[in-house]
C-alpha cells in the first residue's frame, strides 16, 4: 500500500510507468526498507537494481529473486510489486533469524517490465540476460518521440551514487513470485501455483501510410484514407486470430493516427499487435500470417510490418519445479501447477541459471487493470514459500517459519 | 509565405492550431500590416479579430470580409490565410486610393475555424453570429484535456490592449475569398468560383466502454475490448455509407485508446465521425442510422453516441452570387457556380447578413496537407474580384483595379 502511493490514481490503482520520477521514488522507498536489513544497493546501465544480502562464501554466484515495480499506464498494486516485496520479506526474514547460509541472496527489481512507454516488455531482464543490446534497448522511443537514452541518466541519478553492477553477472538460480493475472488458482481455491512454464509472446508495429485530405471535399475514390486501410487490415486480423478453442491471445492495445484531427482524412496509422500461444508451432504459423495479410488489404496505402519481439513458449526445469513443490510441503501448503498466460522477467533469467516462478491467486483474474486485488492470506504464503524455497537454493536445507507477527 | 513561417513544419506545410502561441505570433504580424494602412483593430471574447477601414456614415453598420488563420496540425499555406490576406489587400488598396465610402470596411479573422485542437469547426464565427454560447465554447477540451477556458485568457493577452467588441454586432454583409479545397475549378481551368451554397455537416463523437484486462491471460470470451468493439463498430459505419454516387463525406479522422499499451486490452475508445453531404434529406437519414449502428454492435461494451455539431446545407443568396458575377464582369474574368464540399465561417454570417464566397483553385485540389498550393495568378484574381465586390457593397459603383505592381 505505501508502495501504491506513488503513482496512485483515483480508481486505486497506479500509474508508475518505466523511467518516470514516481518509479525512481518508489525504489527509493525500497532502497530505504532494504538497508533497515543491511541489504547492499547496486544498479546496471539499464537500471535494474540489485540489493544483496552477503552469504558466508562470497566466492559462489549468488540466488536472484524479484520482479518490477513498474505499472502499466493504468495498472494496478500487485502485478510486479508483489515478487518484489516478497522477496524483500524473505530476505528480511532470513537476515533477522542470521542464519548462515554459503550464497549470498539477491533482490532485484528488473527495469521496465511492462514496456508500455518504451517497448518491449521485459527490457531490463532481456538487457541483463544478453537477449537484447544496450544500445538497442536505449533507441526505444516512447509516443512522444522521446528516447529512453535520452532519459535514463536522470533516472539512473536519483537512486543516489550505487556501485555499477555489470551485465550478465553469474547467477545460481532465480526464482520469481508473482500474482496469476488469470482466474485459473483462484477457481481452484489453491493459494500457490507453481509454474510450469510461459506461453510464446511475438510484438508487431504496424505502419499504415496514406495521404492527408480535406474530409469535405475530397472523394472516397480519390482517398488514400489510412485509417480506413488499417481498420481493413486490423478486422481481417481479428478475424484471423479467433480461433475455436480460444487459447490464441490476439490484442490490439495501442492505434496512433496522424494528423488526428477529425475533418482530415488520417495520413497514417500505427497500431500494435500483441499475440501469444503456448504451442511454439502455433506461434508461428499464426504470427507468420501477419505481414501477409497486412500487405493483401493495404492497398490504396502502403503499409510496413515489423516484430519487435519473440519469444518462443519456455518451460522451467523440473528440478526448481520439484524444489518449490517441497518448499510448499514444508509449509503444509496444497499446490497446482499452471502456465503462465503473461510474460515475466523470469523468461530471460532462464536463459542464464535455473529458473521457476510462483504464483499466487488475484480476484476474478483481473490485472493490466486498476482494480487489480490480492488476499492477504495467499501473498502470505506465496512470501513464505519462496523464502523456504530461497533457503534450500542458498545452501540450508532446514525451512524457515516467518514470525507469526507479519 | 511570411505568414506561413508562423509553425512551420518540415515539408512545406504549416501547424498553427487555434488559440496556440504561433497563432498568435501570425495574428501580430498581420496587425503590423493593417497598421501601415491604419486600419483600428478590435476583438471579442472568444479571440475574433476585426480590423476596420473607417467608411464616411459611421451609423451604417459595415461590409465584413475575412477567413482564418489557423491551420490543421498538419496543414497548408492558403487554407484561411488566403481569404484574411486577399481582404488586407483589398482594404490596403481601397485605402491607398482614398476612396470615399459610406460604409466601414472590416478585415476580421475568425477564431478557431478548423477546431482540430478545441472542437467544433468554425467556433468564432459560430459564437459571434449567436449558433453557440461562449461558455458552451470555452469548455471545449484538447486531447491534453486542457479546457479552452483555461488558455484564451493568455491568447487576448497576447495582442496587446485592444478595444473589445461585442458578439452579433450588425453586418451590412460579409464575402469569404478561399481556396476551393476541391477540383472542380482546376479541370474547368477557371480562376474564379461563385460559391452556390455549403453542404450540410455533422461532427459525431463515439465512446466506447470496455474494462481493461491483461492481453496476455485473459481470454477472448472474456474480454470487453474496447478497440476490437469500437473497430467493429467502425468497420459497419464505413460500410454504410459507402453510397454508390461516392457523394456522402465519410471520415473517421480521431481514434484515441486507453489506456493505449500494447499488452493491456483496451477499456476505453473514443472516436470522431465527420459527416457530409449537400442533401438536406440525405444529411439527416445517414447521420441519424449512426447511433442505432452503434448501439446495435457495442456488445459486450458499452457505447455512448454525442452529436457534437450539426448544420444543415445552405445556399447563399442570389443577389450576393448576381453582385460577385458582375464584379469578376468588371475586372473581365469568367466565372463557374459550384457548391462548397468543405465548411467555412460564412455559413454562420450567411445568418447574420447577405453573404457570399469566391473560390480559387488549389493545386491538384489537395487541402488539409502540407503540399496544399495555389497559383499567383489565380490568387490575385480572386483578391481582384473580392476587392471590386467590397467596393460595391460599400457603396460605390465602379470597380477598382489593382495597381500592377502588385
Amino acid at each position: 500500500m505505501a508502495l501504491a502511493s506513488h503513482g496512485a490514481l483515483a480508481r486505486g490503482g497506479v500509474n508508475r510507468q518505466a523511467f518516470t520520477a514516481v518509479d525512481a521514488d518508489a525504489r527509493l522507498q525500497l532502497m530505504a526498507w532494504a538497508a533497515e536489513s543491511g541489504l547492499e544497493p547496486s544498479i546496471d546501465a539499464i537500471g535494474n537494481l540489485f540489493l544483496r544480502l552477503a552469504g558466508t562464501d562470497s566466492t559462489l554466484p549468488p540466488v536472484l529473486t524479484g520482479s518490477h515495480l513498474d505499472t502499466q499506464p493504468a495498472g494496478g498494486k500487485f502485478d510486479g510489486t508483489f515478487g518484489v516485496l516478497a522477496g524483500l520479506e524473505a530476505l528480511t526474514a532470513i537476515q533477522a533469524r542470521q542464519l548462515s547460509l554459503p550464497r549470498s541472496l539477491e533482490l532485484v527489481v528488473w527495469a521496465n517490465e511492462e514496456g508500455s512507454r518504451f517497448p518491449p516488455t521485459t527490457m531490463g531482464s532481456s538487457v541483463f540476460a544478453g537477449g537484447m543490446k544496450l544500445d538497442q534497448a536505449l533507441a526505444a522511443r516512447d509516443d512522444q518521440g522521446m528516447a529512453l537514452g535520452d532519459v535514463i541518466e536522470l533516472f539512473l541519478a536519483r537512486h543516489g551514487e550505487l556501485p555499477r553492477r555489470d551485465f550478465g553477472t553469474p547467477v545460481h538460480a532465480y526464482l520469481e513470485a508473482h500474482i496469476e493475472q488469470g482466474p485459473v488458482l483462484e477457481r481452484a481455491e489453491c493459494s500457490l501455483g507453481i509454474v510450469s512454464g510461459i506461453q510464446g509472446l511475438r510484438w508487431f508495429e504496424i505502419e499504415v501510410q496514406g495521404q492527408e485530405a480535406h474530409a469535405g471535399t475530397t472523394p472516397r475514390a480519390a482517398r488514400r484514407d489510412a485509417q480506413a486501410a488499417a481498420m481493413r487490415i486490423a478486422m481481417a486480423l481479428t478475424r484471423y486470430f479467433e480461433d475455436e478453442d480460444d487459447i490464441a491471445r490476439f490484442t490490439i492495445g495501442r492505434w496512433q493516427v496522424q494528423p488526428g484531427s477529425p475533418n482530415t482524412v488520417a495520413g497514417r496509422v500505427v497500431f500494435t499487435i500483441d499475440f501469444r500461444h503456448p504451442d511454439a508451432g502455433a506461434l508461428e504459423r499464426m504470427g507468420d500470417a501477419i505481414a501477409p495479410l497486412c500487405e493483401q488489404l493495404a492497398a490504396p496505402c502502403d503499409v510496413l510490418v515489423q516484430e519487435l519481439s519473440h519469444s518462443a513458449p519456455i518451460h522451467f526445469p523440473s528440478a526448481i519445479r520439484r524444489l518449490l513443490t517441497l518448499a510448499a510441503r514444508d509449509a503444509g501448503m496444497a499446490t497446482l501447477e499452471l502456465m503462465s498466460g503473461a510474460t515475466h522477467d523470469a523468461k530471460w533469467l532462464h536463459t542464464m541459471a535455473p529458473t521457476g516462478m510462483l504464483f499466487v491467486p488475484c480476484e476474478g483474474g483481473v490485472s493490466h487493470n486498476q482494480a487489480e486485488s490480492a488476499a492477504p492470506e495467499d501473498l502470505r504464503a506465496g512470501t513464505q514459500v519462496l523464502c523456504n524455497a530461497l533457503i534450500r537454493l542458498a545452501g540450508e536445507s532446514g525451512a524457515a517459519r516467518m514470525p507469526s507477527s507479519q
